[in-house]
């Protein structure tokens, strides 16, 4: 059985697993943080010490295993056909062939690309995407990231940097975004933003029970701090949660009136909220995009928590050399992939 | 020599003109005003008429003349699949056969498809945006319309409603847009807003010379209008035009970030502002979109006024037989095409 390793950088964890070639099993599966503060050189060596120990864990599980190679999925930009992260302010990386790295210390070969495209075509392979030709995904969390999979492959655009959707402006004089933009959704609905916006109003001298969760040290709010407090009734939280279901919603409108997407896949912590995040962001998007092309349109939670970026690397790996053995694209894990 | 006849129906024109299947001749070029007003039939009448006026300028012309087929670019949302156009605004139609129609009156096999996705493929086809893979149209006009053009073909999404650029949210609370939405771009920069807010400003007190241009019937002035006093140096005349071209800039900022196209080509009358429009234009797009992504990208102006949405409209006729065909998708008008 022919399985690749599939890594998922993210700037608080990584996560390294090995994923069958049809997609019907995932072993080995490892987590641990990130520590960028550690510097780039320490980071791939303990991915390499992952990937090992996941191939190791996969070999007593599945006797007959064969390694095709390794996917890996990093924040970006970065330049899919070199292999190289150009920059990422999350982990500080700056023109780090991160394909060569690894593949030098694995012996495996190596494709390359956006972690949150690889998240998207993960949900599309195994989990709550599957069987749509467009497909769209939100990954929501320290930032908002975005991936664009027509007919089941990444859509990359002319230089690799399509489905930037957290960098779309929904507010042309708004907030200020880490990005130089201003008014990105990123800016309201990301993690830190959405604790940000608590913060600001009980700052300015707005009621709330939020900071009896954080021991009354405010900067300790969280996104997770605000839902819980949701949760519980807090006036203040439940106005930031619904202003937060509105503003993705409007994001969510214009891709929907933009790319006419059959699903929209929203990913990360914020969709625990379940039907508070939701509701009043499916009411929001009916309210203002155009209506056949809402109707036509899904909006849901991701399946695959924690691993679709690892399932998504894995397929990516398979696709791109499918592509360079002039196999025919699509359905992917079709194990016409070469043997490392 | 085979030719397609080519329809483009807007809300102010209508225009006809049989287009060589290589693209490399138009001839029986004719327009003449829609006038929505006479209702559905008497316009299907005319665009009749004058296509079989187009045929016979180009039979002069072109004695091995042989007709192929017939495209038509409408306004929408609209089923290419039925060749029904399901709403126009605009004209006032709903669930029109219009493909079934055109067939019946001219004898000619017939595709529709989307206005403005049309001048967006023929634009790639002949004019400002040749041999790139990853293109976008934005027509503006009475409306904001949108193309999306991958690999030199019509992305349609989930059931056509792909491209609908005019209708995305760049101020979240901003102005109530037409389709029931707030803050979209058409809302701003459509010819109709462009003057709209010009004239607001001056309802509301600010001086300029502009009712002069209109013999002092105030809402008479038009975009042409503000862009001919912005010319002659009026100030508030300058000034909406500026913010004009930064709020477009804002739009296409986020097409870039979405998309990462190699070209985004504006078509429309604004775009006869030249410079005026583009420099201030291109500076907010670089400004708020991603570097990568912004400095990929040729932001320019339609090079075929009046004519892209002929000859897409004929290249979209010939692409759709050919996928019926089962020939190969892509470089257009190769011959391939039955004959009617």
């Amino acid at each position: 059985m022919q399985y690749v390793v599939g890594i998922d950088i993210g700037g608080t964890n990584l996560v390294v697993g090995c994923v069958a070639d049809d997609g019907s099993a995932l072993h080995g599966l490892l987590r641990e943080p990130t520590r960028p503060e550690e510097g780039p050189d320490a980071v791939v060596h303990r991915l390499i010490g992952m990937a090992q120990r996941a191939m190791e864990q996969t070999a007593h599980a599945v006797p007959t295993v064969a390694f095709a190679g390794l996917g890996v999925g990093s924040p970006g930009p970065l330049n899919t056909k070199t292999g190289t992260v150009l920059l990422t302010p999350n982990l500080g990386w700056i023109d780090m062939p991160l394909r060569a790295r690894l593949q030098q210390g694995l012996g495996l070969q190596t494709e390359l690309d956006n972690d949150a495209n690889c998240a998207t075509l993960g949900e599309w392979w195994q989990g709550a995407a599957q069987g749509s030709s467009h497909v769209l995904g939100l990954t929501i969390g320290t930032g908002i990231g975005g991936g664009i999979i027509l007919n089941g492959e990444i859509y990359h655009g002319a230089v690799d940097t399509a489905g930037e959707f957290g960098h779309t402006t929904i507010d042309a004089d708004g907030r200020r975004c880490k990005c130089g933009n201003y008014g990105c959704l990123e800016a309201y609905a990301s993690g830190p933003a959405i604790a940000l916006r608590a913060i600001e109003a009980i700052e300015a001298g707005e009621e709330s029970t939020l900071p009896e969760y954080v021991g009354n040290h405010l900067r300790r709010v969280s996104a997770e701090t605000v839902y819980e407090a949701a949760k519980d009734g807090d006036e203040l939280a439940l106005e930031v949660v619904k202003e937060t279901s509105r503003l993705i919603g409007a994001g969510i409108a214009n891709l929907v009136n933009s790319f006419n997407p059959e699903v929209v896949v929203v990913c990360g912590g914020v969709t625990l909220a379940g039907d508070r995040l939701f509701i009043p962001l499916r009411r929001e998007v009916n309210r203002r995009a155009f209506k056949p092309a809402a109707s036509a349109c899904r909006i849901v939670a991701g399946e695959l928590p924690g691993t679709a970026g690892v399932y998504g690397a894995a397929l990516m790996y398979l696709q791109r050399r499918q592509h360079e053995w002039g196999g025919a694209a699509g359905a992917g894990g079709s194990g016409s992939a070469p043997h490392a």
